[in-house]
């Protein structure tokens, strides 16, 4: 995995939506003041973006969901790793583990959530979650059955590894991102801070 | 188990209301064409219900819940096999693993899903479940709980047997199973159809 | 823990609001006749809370949520233990052993269900758990996200131990508590009652 040097952090780039804000060897000027950082400076979080797709692994399927979630970070100051592209099963893992050795704070997945036998990313993730956050994903299909039945079939997990990296599995499905997406923008600063002995 | 040659497709059979729609032999003339089958002909699904009540197996307490989700099923196109009526514990993970043998697309049980020391379902349904739908169960006792709060008790499993079959734990109450009944029409034909690689 | 030897029942004692009604040596002169008896006399039940919390376990801070919650159990007709105060942790999962040592009826925490590395109450909880009831963490969970989104976050458990004791992890927070108990008063007795065998 490559991982950048310094924080992209371009709230708004409109000469390419969708694409992700990946990050460039650049001299930052100033700690990222955007949503991440409410209370003032804080140090540029890391995160990494896992796409667990067989077809968009093997070039015969647009990653669709993978430069939403690289744009969402990028807008909230995360500095991030090269999105991974990956075969559904074992790939996912050793990329999830990669990221985990490179200390990422956050970890996000889109695909491989469903009830098809190549939806594997659950499987997975869940050995390397060493605390569960049922109540994320409680929200996240709830939320999702406002709009879809099938969003309850959903079998993504959250929750933190190694201690410190919050990873959170969403679906392949640009709404399912959406709505994951949306609820994290509740509730990761909270849950990073907390992880990182910040007291609220 | 006896299993039956065909399926029962009467969607109304107001002659018996409540009465499942039992398999005999017959003669199919057409593939069924009921909700199971929005986008055309389907190959007959299999369909087993298990009902966990040491009084109903003794025969001294109906049966209620066991007959109405027979019907459920036979109206939606799926061959049933002989309803399965038998003591809690036990014997209830004995019949899941007849009917997982048997190859069936999907196990209803009913009945054994609180918390008196006898209701011991769930115990004998987790360990047959290769990956489990906790969204289902979540929704489920969502439903429930707006009727009566004590719907949130039930600790039923929804999940994926051997990979091919769904099961699903509906508690014993009547209202239970119709609040079950009324969340598997909303994803059980998607559920099947990603089990079966059937693409949506 | 020090046992009482009979319940406290005083649902009004305004000169002490948010004090707990410690049980203290008493004749009684008539069963509890509170809300945990609504359908007649009924054995006092007992119950015992456990703080969570290093700081308050230390005397630098103070146990808000303890008393809050020995008064509602008070209110209710349960015979309390003393209640115990201890840091995270280890000596979390000591109290509750030797609550459930004593054979009490209920058993609820308070303290240590977050994130941060030192909240360890759902790890030192969940190894006395037989049976786990999501049910009820779930809508703990949703009816505290109607508030603040970081109540989804909460990694409490809620289930059965040795098959007679209900345990419940609350959070810390005046908040969570009082979602928590506004809970528990819609399905405690059911539970209780299901798990002594009293039909409902």
């Amino acid at each position: 995995m490559e991982r950048v040097s310094a924080a992209a952090n371009h709230p708004s780039n409109p000469s390419h939506p969708g694409e992700p804000h990946r990050a460039t060897e650049t001299t930052e000027t100033s700690p990222p003041t955007g949503p991440s950082a409410p209370n003032g400076p804080r140090t540029p979080r890391t995160a990494q973006v896992i796409v667990a797709s067989t077809r968009a692994a093997a070039g015969v399927y647009p990653d669709r969901t993978g430069p939403v979630i690289d744009a969402w970070l990028g807008e909230r100051g995360f500095t991030l790793g090269e999105r991974r592209v990956v075969p559904d099963g074992d790939p996912v893992g050793a990329a999830l583990r990669t990221a985990l050795d490179a200390g990422v704070d956050l970890v996000i997945t889109t695909g491989g959530t469903g009830v098809s036998p190549h939806d594997l990313t659950p499987e997975q993730t869940l050995p390397h979650l060493d605390r569960l956050l049922p109540g994320l994903m409680e929200e996240f299909r709830r939320r999702g059955a406002a709009s879809t039945p099938l969003a309850l079939i959903s079998r993504g997990h959250a929750g933190i590894a190694r201690g410190r990296t919050l990873v959170i599995n969403l679906p392949g499905s640009p709404n399912g991102v959406k709505d994951g997406l949306g609820l994290l923008d509740e509730v990761v600063n909270h849950i990073l801070d907390q992880l990182h002995g910040v007291d609220h």
